[in-house]
């Protein structure tokens, strides 16, 4: 397919991120239709009434028919059986794609449930927020973010090429890396953020929070992130979120020992280098307009 | 001191909170004089043209002289030092405080260090930013925020009254807790905080973390905060960190267990009551109008 031929996309799954990507198709390539599946019939509605979608469906077999792209955009502990209802119906050369926050599972559902004549390729783009449902879904929501894809050794480059091209469109800065690379990798700077500030609130009294100031809001925001969303990232994640919190783990330990010893040059060297790093990563992200400068 | 004869304060440190106090005194009582004193030339002349103070001293002797409030607002590495300068110069009757994140040390060092006939009584108001410096100063950074004041048993009523009526007049919401309370509390839901950022991002490569998202930039914002003013609240309250990190490590642990078995139901349970608690947290402070609604 060349991003060009693309006429019609079915999303399935019509939460924040299918209705955004709705939105962001729209703005981006106006003449794209886009078909919409969700098994609730109140977003289906909603998602049609709001103009996030063209076409609802009320089966995943109509949403993917004659489907040159499909994504799949619902909690990841839903992909495996959605692989398995959509594969008889999917068209020969048909790309299917996700937005799921783990790569390595979602890659082996699809190559053990998907035709041969069918190509998985993962995506994550990079966006979201703690916030859920097609109420909140905005066109701007995936603007100069990362978007990762997630070939394997049997991805065929034309595949490549097309999901860069679409999320391109869309604004995306796209990167390549391994199904495997990608959740080790996003276990450090996502799921193990996650998890922290859920620990974090979860460490603490309700009434002394609310003493809190503004640092210890924005630490903890992504907890009222979907717990179901968040819960099937982690179990499909599992390994490399273990090993992230055990590096977490040790890391305070460090700074427990260097704060019980009320040794400040260490405590010091530690807060710098946080600071030199996180200053560096907001520098780059300004370089690259994904933060405001 | 009756809040409406306050005529004079005098503001020991002139960064991003001594000059943020400077320009919200002025606002909500602009007859006060506002005296202030660095030890950097350069901040002096700064904050003099940038009017966040009507007069700068360049000696603690001189910025305290016929005070009637005194107010550090320089790290709290610096505290006791300001006070033995200052001891011999204050006048009778005066209040000092201050704005520092942890209140055990500066209460002992005010007992020990300063006359009888003056009174200290330790502030915390929970403003502020990763921002440093008297070019960051905004005169509504303490609007709506909490303060807490916290008196030790020989701290005269009057003294609590007038410091109570001051952080008010800032449009501030006053609360009490004894030092130690304080400093137990703080540990929890500001000083963890800022250490688990810095561990967060300490466990990171650089490389890695430009693939992130908006949620990693959140958790991780107050890294950037300044290292040094953040090493002296940790030696000074290294105890209940100790004791916090300690938590926060069991809390973690009891994560990673359920991860590694792939426990989704207690996954679940963690990840659902963090977003309750902090969903709770957020409406109750959008209540007070701390949050926007």
């Amino acid at each position: 397919v060349n991003i060009k031929d693309l006429d019609k996309v079915s999303i399935l799954g019509l939460g924040l991120l299918g209705g955004s990507l709705g939105l962001a198709i729209n703005r981006a390539a106006p003449g794209v239709k886009r078909v919409g599946y969700s098994h609730r019939p109140i977003t289906r509605r909603k998602a049609l009434r709001s103009g996030v979608i063209d076409i609802v469906c009320p089966t995943v077999e109509q949403a993917v028919r004659d489907a040159q792209l499909v994504i799949l955009a619902s909690p990841i502990g839903t992909f495996e059986q959605l692989f398995i209802d959509m594969a008889p119906h999917l068209p020969s050369g048909c790309v299917v794609t996700d937005v799921g926050s783990t790569k390595v599972l979602p890659t082996q559902w699809a190559q053990k449930h998907l035709p041969r004549q069918v190509h998985f390729l993962g995506s994550h783009p990079m966006a979201g927020s703690e916030q859920r449902g097609v109420d909140y879904a905005r066109d701007d929501l995936f603007n100069l973010a990362p978007c990762i894809l997630t070939p394997t050794a049997k991805t065929p480059k034309s595949v490549i090429d097309f999901l860069r091209q679409f999320w391109t469109l869309l604004q995306m800065r796209v990167t390549q890396l391994s199904p495997a690379q990608h959740d080790r990798i996003l276990a450090r700077i996502s799921h193990l953020p996650h998890l922290l500030a859920c620990a974090l609130i979860n460490c603490c009294d309700l009434n002394q929070t609310l003493l809190c100031g503004k640092g210890f809001l924005d630490t903890t925001r992504i907890a009222s992130g979907p717990p179901g969303i968040w819960r099937d990232i982690v179990v499909s994640n599992a390994d490399p979120i273990d090993e992230a919190i055990g590096r977490m783990i040790k890391e305070l330990s460090r700074m427990q020992t260097a704060v019980r010893r009320k040794d400040d040059k260490t405590i010091l060297k530690l807060l710098t280098a946080a600071q030199l790093k996180r200053n560096k990563l907001v520098t780059q992200k300004m370089n690259s307009k994904e933060l405001p400068a």
